[in-house]
């Protein structure tokens, strides 16, 4: 199977080596940058535009930073939809709003292509072993006939719905781990203000209900004042940008995300939007005059 | 040891049973109920007031709706103070304000008495277990001398630090559960109002980053419509009351821990306060106009 991979990221390059270690021909589009060429050097052909990658492809794969550059690349004027190739499979594991998912979706139902919405979480280390959880959203046909190819990248694949319900999964799971940040950081800054060490709170409390995965990965980083990502600040708002926007595109509002948001903003004011997503408890830190730390 | 028990409610029972079984002689308060009644058959003795079980007792557990209840039992009139009794200690297992543990503690000192405030979390199945998580503040020669009697309740005991640092990291542990379901609500919310399911998006999620304790006891019993406590509304109104007296005397902000504040305040509004905390979605679903189910 001929499988186009459309953005060699920090995310995608790792994906596409992985796909080549298991068997899949790649074809990649033509940049002038280290990660093109050492997918080059493994044997994927390189072709010049989307649309040039969808020609050569038997399905192509996207990985790309927000929905304008998926759209671009789907729908644009040397986008995959210009090949006019009927029964194209386009496999968008970017997370990008889930209602550009659906429009592109319409547009490509047009020409007879379908699309599946396939973000991931689990950050680079997960995209290099090759363990990513994959939240999928698309025709069950769809998603039954690229499974494996899927699976070539990740721990585990879920087909949550229809197209954009991958999406929609992902933001969801953005939404939690935003609002487990805040809970993480509210509590400690109560500990650290109190004179009560936030280690042995921590150590009291994270076997219990307030027990989180975010509590465990994140509090000893925000005890050692370890702020390097990880995941960014700026990814963060990206998404909570797209959560915002598709609720408020649905006509419901969700308070504490809103909230969530406009904190990350000040941390990306103070010029803080590379470093991981925990740098929210300075957000605290600043309108506390507390420092969290042993 | 003789060991005074005053508070002999949902909690308190089968506590001071678990300590009948493990061989401690109970002094109990004069109460016209079920429990103390119980108590009485399984070998308690029974006293007048607070001042008289502390008289009889070698050191007196107290396990009370809220600090008005825990001040009153230990400072008033008839209280445990007025045994007179140098030496004595007082072990508070209630979650009340750290600040009042704090000013009945400096109280006691004046006339040679201990405290540790010792709060629980895991609620009456663990009560009855004996598996409780207890967090203690107070000092520690204190806390090695009643460990044995503590742990023969609980299945976890750690000591946080000196006095109030025990309801503090008890009002640490509600600020995360509280901020934890809001997190839950908002994603389930929007994975409802989108039309996916919000099943497959727990299943999808419940791995990752998003996984928490509160996810997993909580998102199915949402999506079962099933309310009934569990912890209840009222009192998890009752511990945000006392993050946020506590927060305010700190002379810090909390604004999430604020915001859900006001949630449970609706919730309460709504005469539902003797439901399980979770019902917090509910705010979310009336300002939504969303229903989560399966």
């Amino acid at each position: 199977m001929k499988v186009g991979f459309i953005g060699l990221g920090i995310m995608g390059k790792p994906m596409s080596i992985n796909l080549i270690n298991s068997g899949y021909e790649l074809v990649v589009l033509k940049r002038d940058n280290e990660a093109t060429s050492a997918l080059e050097k493994l044997g994927a052909v390189v072709a010049e535009s989307p649309k040039a990658v969808a020609e050569i492809a038997d399905v192509v794969i996207t990985m790309l930073p927000d929905s304008p550059e998926v759209k671009d690349v789907v729908l644009g004027v040397k986008g995959i939809i210009k090949s006019g190739k009927s029964g194209l499979s386009v496999i968008d594991m970017s997370s990008i709003s889930p209602i550009i998912s659906r429009e592109i979706f319409g547009e490509l139902e047009k020409v007879g292509m379908d699309i599946l919405d396939a973000p991931v979480s689990g950050g680079e280390p997960k995209a290099i072993d090759g363990t990513l959880s994959v939240m999928v959203g698309g025709k069950e046909e769809v998603y039954k006939k690229y499974y494996d190819l899927i699976k070539a990248m990740a721990g585990s694949v879920v087909r949550v719905g229809e197209t954009g319900a991958g999406n929609i999964a992902k933001l969801c799971n953005q939404i939690i781990v935003a609002l487990n940040i805040s809970a993480v950081s509210e509590a400690l800054i109560l500990a650290q203000k109190a004179g009560v060490s936030p280690e042995l709170v921590y150590n009291a409390i994270r076997g219990g209900l307030a027990g989180s995965t975010v509590l465990d990965a994140k509090a000893p980083l925000i005890m050692d004042r370890k702020f390097s990502p990880g995941f960014r600040i700026s990814l963060h708002i990206k998404d909570l940008k797209n959560v915002l926007e598709t609720s408020h595109t649905l006509g419901i509002p969700l308070p504490l995300s809103a909230s969530v948001m406009e904190m990350m903003q000040a941390i990306n004011a103070d010029g803080l939007a590379n470093e991981d997503h925990c740098s929210l408890v300075k957000y605290y830190e600043k309108i506390t005059n507390v420092v969290v730390g042993h």
